[in-house]
């Protein structure tokens, strides 16, 4: 799990699987789901049509999928079983596919930022109901197993993944927070609430 | 060296280098020198900057001025063994190096036929001359040298192969056969020559 690991394993140990795929270009929706199912899958992309994963069980499925879509289209594939030559070969390709899992994080980062953002307007505007609530919490299940399945697949361990584990914390936090407001907002007994309703918006009747 | 063996092996044994080269798109004459390399070599292209060449000895040095020019342009190779994870993988592997092979053959039997044109006509203009004989006999040591090369990364033996052998020994008899047109025109002796020459070549001198 050590990330860009230092020089002194000669030898580097991680396994890949390199899938070299072949799909006709027409129709255009084979090779585009094809592609689709590898970048789901998390494959790094080598060079066009050239892909690799480290062969570990959890990218068995993707894998077969991919295998598999590809033949349906009239396609070939050829899948290896390779090693870095030296050391050093390892080490740059674990830096590739991490690169690979630094820029789904930094994704993943942005759409935690849009999800505060979202949370924020809704407590500004005081928009407190469950239907709203239930959007939120969707949002934030959402979020929660895209951070599950980039953890899975970043099996060398991006920098990003601590900030990233933060990031998901401070989401959950102010879903929690804007929760309490809608209970808190849907619990008000009508004898608290109507003398302060009335003198901040005193136009919702009288308007019309 | 069978040709797209058959599935009884149930493994399929050739080991492979695959190459990942990335080099800085500019200047673009390192990208060029590197990919020249590459070519010449007789590497299988698998896709954009993904090659693959047979993990025999022949391959070595081409390799190694690759891993070298690429390293002096300032770009970054990773260098992986590789095998086919299954039998039907190895195959397919062979069968697009092999393909590579036979377009290989296919243009250096092109070559061949460009050879036996030059030299018809060198004939039927009736050029011998020594000068010709040299340039000829060196077109003839290009083929032999290239057809030494192609079959030596031909590792898996294309079918086009015993054709192309059987080429450049055409091109070897043609150029044998104006080879003794030429030394039997310049070994005419003067006596033999005139009252032919008088007949059949009657303008030179007069016609100035």
């Amino acid at each position: 799990m050590e990330y860009g690991g230092g020089g002194d394993d000669a030898r580097d140990g991680t396994r890949w699987i390199v899938l070299v795929v072949r799909v006709p270009a027409e129709p255009s929706r084979h090779r585009v789901a094809v592609w689709r199912e590898l970048r789901k899958t998390g494959a790094l992309s080598l060079g066009q049509g050239v892909w690799a994963v480290p062969d570990v069980p959890l990218f068995a499925d993707g894998i077969g999928r991919v295998l598999e879509l590809t033949e349906r289209a009239g396609g070939e594939a050829v899948s290896l079983a390779a090693t870095g030559r030296g050391s050093q070969d390892g080490r740059r390709l674990r830096a590739m596919f991490t690169a690979a899992r630094s820029a789904d994080w930094a994704e993943f980062m942005a759409d935690c930022g849009k999800f505060e953002t979202e949370l924020a307007k809704e407590i500004r505007i005081a928009k407190f109901t469950l239907a709203e609530l239930e959007e939120e919490e969707q949002s934030l299940e959402r979020l929660r197993r895209w951070h599950r399945d980039l953890t899975a697949r970043d099996v060398f361990g991006a920098p990003e993944a601590a900030e990233a584990g933060e990031r998901l914390k401070v989401c959950v936090a102010a879903c929690e927070d804007y929760a309490e407001r809608v209970f808190t907002a849907l619990h008000q007994v009508p004898e608290q609430r109507m003398p302060e309703e009335g003198r901040r918006e005193p136009g919702e009747e009288s308007g019309r």
